[in-house]
């Protein structure tokens, strides 16, 4: 196989994440030759993997082998069959020329739909992910105090409320450090140029499948099932489901105590074998997740932290997180399945062989992006795609709605538990400190008839106080875990926006190739071949929109009737304790 | 009978409520030639009646008869009596002089306490009424738009919650409009005479009585009789106990509908017939109770209104002041049977002659003042001052501690109720529109398995925005009815001072005439009269300070066991409404 190489012609300093810098007569290694929206990816002089402009290099020809994408396509194929379908003159260079504008305007019947990459209100979910080596395995990662310093990680959704304290909550949303937010902010800024050089289509690996460049060896125990269901395509079922608890999150030291971590046990229903897992092995696993599944929503993991790692609160809270990581993963018919997860659920904490093993083999994983659509087995009939888009115009619709008021209703609890932590509490605690300060006048007068009413007064204002403090506790019990729910859908909603967009390019994909066979530019049967991939990933998308509405409707059930529950509670233990103070007036 | 005169030698301008203006060379009538603190009580040209200097004057003997102080004692008889113990040259005139600090200062161990009018801290209750004439009576005072312009009518202690609506609460004690404290504020700037000169001692009647200088005609239905009880000295229960309504507050209008009033229908048990009321009826009434009864605690009315007394919000809150005021009417052993309250409660409000008979009558009572205590019956044995001294002072430290916990437990609870109103509903609607908005946006998926949830998340957020009403609509049933009770005690509280200042007073007189006999200046018989009467009037005191204890642990007994089971109710309505909402899950 040949690999590519270029020259570069000028000085190139990298402004924004995935480019690299250049400089001139430096030779880099590219991964095609083909620039995206004019961008070329490659590895610099330094190892460094990313981003620099086309024109700033002059690509040459050399004979050093070297393996790119999963060591799976050769170059020369890859371009075969990517110019296959591309007009004289290469038709992804010209993306956006005038020459392609007059193409699309001379086809208006077409009923087409373009996704140019601005309408993109999300950033990419699937950066490519550095491989960490063994050393960097052993680097805590978890101790860099800055997220964005993170080399290749991709940061969770994960609402934050760390930092506040149990007694403060973040109220409006502008002021919400929300992942996906904090990423909406960075990445509109860059939107016209980032969303093209790392188009979720391309990146994922979705384009690479549809246009047939995929090619691997799938293993009956890779292969993924998507089955009709009584309400459409859905992933076949776990035939063996398990759960995993999440306990005991212990602090533990490494390096004579200069370095310290915590540990949670892990113990899967299905093997009943404790496994000890720190936040980076979560966070390496989830890395793995995200690069081989390209239209499955992975749920995000708790979101990283410097400081005040080992307080309490954040240790329960990133626990509770974790948890409902967990929950999502194990419920997931593909992802509970997979090798890398089962090998990070199984494999004995005190094996270090055997878990860098797994671990190498899952950085090594063929079947991942491009590849993994190859391990998808769809049920016969295919889908009509007008109804797939249809389907999918409706979920992206629906995702937006539900962001927004998931957002709301994100604000709305946590101002109405920082309400009750401070100002409810003070209201009653001052109606009770107020009754006590009457007793207390009463109590001057010590006739007979007087104590036992003074002493219920008394009591009455100690009760006011309780019920402030009742107040005060409240929140931990009703509101947080709604908050925890909505913050992992939020990762999810943050996650739809690339599968959406690499179910549409697959559908351009196919509405471009029936065009280019009208033209007489493409063979009829390499159309149906883009089709029945396209088929494939249209399969894949709807069975994840269906496991999400599933899990969702589950979860929001749950927790609204969890929600309920813990306010009735709360609200009979403070009737009850009303009607301790009530009786105490029977005698006075 | 000689009555007094006085010529004025100066232009005095009146400056403030009590006194009046009078020219030089004017003639004025004097109620006595002696001085109260330099100033002396006449009636001007122009028949008003008040203080001027007495050093502005020359007093003249005249043998124009008339008759002042309800016609009952000659002006010489009075003056005969009145300086009957007192040294020659005058005792009261030189309270203050020189002469009279020495006299203090040389008999140190008698363990005097005296009571310099600047340490009372309230106002006067007592300010002698006017009578007002039936043409007065026909005016509305109750039209009236400003309260202080009322000739002699005693302004209510009465907070005052309207105007702000039903929604809006006052909420620090100084900008509340408390009766007591703006009569506080008025009253302190002008203390160190005003309280010299309406000295409460002097003006109910309490000195003049203490004296031996009351006289009239005690008939068997007037006396009042104080019994020793389980506790000390009471009141003699009501053999004839009874209650009252008041109901349909009803707007009618006079003079062609020029004039609109509200009338009250009252009906009490003991006759079970109906009779209409107005507003002015009350204050009428309240007026002649203020008078006769020195050292009871008359409870007072609802304070008046200029604006807004037709609206219904004012027209229920008067209601129930009125109610209330009734309750402490009826349970009281004296004010309960006394002619004037009969009248007012029994007399056919058609009866147009009855009702102007029985006004009249009223306000020729002869009986009030120093003569009321004529009526008072006690037991044999004779109370021990010293004890009834300590006991009073107790009383006094009672009542201040009571009247700054009123006041807080006012305030706390006004907030308490604002804060409901606005913040706590605003808090549980927006957790309901969010609720709301969240079922909005899971309805544009409207799979089987989705609409049970969206439909119950759609009831929660109802739910929450009728639980936000049920905190609206709760402070009347709970709040408000212990604001009413504080107000009505607050009265109370202010009128204290005032009958412990004439208690104190008939102590100071028991121990000045003990010197005086010591120094051979007294008869032992006349110090023993008064020594007497100071006991009459120390069992009424002690008779109404229990009364006060009794009614109140009766009443906040009661008012807290209405505002917990209020606040019961309450919390089981939202249990309920949350329980409601959690059922709509099952099936979702």
């Amino acid at each position: 196989v040949m690999a590519l190489r270029a020259r570069v012609l000028y000085d190139f300093t990298s402004e924004n994440p995935g480019e690299i810098s250049v400089k001139e007569n430096e030779i880099v290694t590219l991964y095609s030759e083909q620039d995206i929206e004019g961008w070329l990816e490659g590895t610099n002089g330094h190892g460094e993997r990313g981003l620099f402009p086309a024109s700033y290099v002059e690509i040459q020809k050399s004979d050093i082998s070297t393996s790119f994408n999963n060591n799976s396509s050769s170059v020369d194929a890859y371009q075969a069959s990517r110019y296959a379908n591309i007009p004289a003159g290469g038709f992804q260079p010209s993306y956006k020329t005038q020459n392609q504008v007059e193409n699309y305007n001379k086809a208006p019947a077409l009923n087409f739909t373009t996704f140019p990459a601005t309408t993109s209100q999300h950033p990419p979910q699937s950066y490519p992910v550095s491989q960490g080596s063994d050393d960097d395995w052993d680097d805590d990662w978890d101790d860099n105090s800055t997220v964005a310093d993170e080399p290749g990680v991709v940061s969770g959704g994960f609402h934050d409320f760390e930092g506040n304290g149990p007694s403060t909550y973040r109220v409006s949303t502008s002021s919400m450090s929300r992942g996906g937010n904090a990423q909406h902010a960075k990445s509109s800024a860059t939107v016209s140029r980032n969303l093209n050089r790392f188009s979720t289509f391309v990146k994922s690996g979705g384009e690479a499948f549809v246009l047939g460049e995929a090619s691997g060896f799938v293993k009956d125990g890779d292969k993924i099932c998507v089955v009709m269901g009584q309400h459409g395509p859905e992933w076949q079922e776990n035939p063996y489901p398990f759960t995993c608890t999440i306990d005991d999150p212990t602090k533990q030291t490494k390096f004579k105590g200069m370095k310290s971590y915590i540990s949670y046990k892990l113990t899967p229903t299905h093997t009943q074998s404790a496994v000890n897992r720190r936040y980076k092995h979560f966070d390496w696993l989830y890395a793995r997740l995200v690069e081989k599944f390209p239209v499955i929503s992975v749920p995000h993991i708790p979101e990283k932290q410097a400081t005040g790692r080992f307080e309490e609160d954040f240790i329960s809270k990133r626990r509770k997180g974790l948890i409902w990581w967990m929950n999502h993963m194990t419920s997931h018919p593909v992802l509970a399945r997979c090798d890398v997860f089962q090998h990070f659920l199984t494999c004995s904490s005190t094996d270090e062989k055997a878990w860098k093993q797994g671990k190498r083999k899952a950085e090594k994983d063929e079947m991942v992006g491009a590849n993994f659509f190859l391990t998808i087995s769809t049920p016969g009939a295919p889908l009509d795609l007008q109804e797939v888009e249809s389907k999918t115009d409706g979920f992206k619709a629906f995702t937006k709605k539900m962001d927004d008021s998931v957002i709301q209703v994100n604000a709305t609890l946590s101002e109405f538990a920082r309400k009750q932590i401070a100002g409810f509490k003070k209201e009653y605690q001052k109606v009770g400190q107020s009754f006590k300060y009457l007793s207390q006048a009463f109590e001057l007068d010590q006739q007979t008839y007087s104590v036992g009413l003074n002493q219920a007064i008394a009591y009455t204002g100690e009760t006011y106080e309780a019920i402030g403090d009742y107040f005060v506790e409240q929140p931990k019990q009703d509101v947080d875990p709604v908050l925890d729910l909505l913050a992992l859908y939020q990762g999810h909603l943050a996650n739809y926006p690339d599968i959406i967009h690499v179910q549409k390019g697959a559908l351009t994909k196919v509405k471009e190739s029936q065009k280019h066979v009208e033209e007489g530019k493409m063979e009829r049967q390499q159309a149906d071949g883009i089709m029945e991939r396209c088929n494939i990933i249209s399969f894949a998308t709807l069975a994840e929109i269906q496991h999400f509405h599933q899990t969702r409707v589950r979860d929001f059930k749950a927790q609204m009737q969890h929600y309920l529950q813990q306010q009735i509670t709360f609200f009979q233990k403070v009737t009850g304790k009303l009607e301790e103070a009530l009786r105490k007036y029977d005698d006075a």
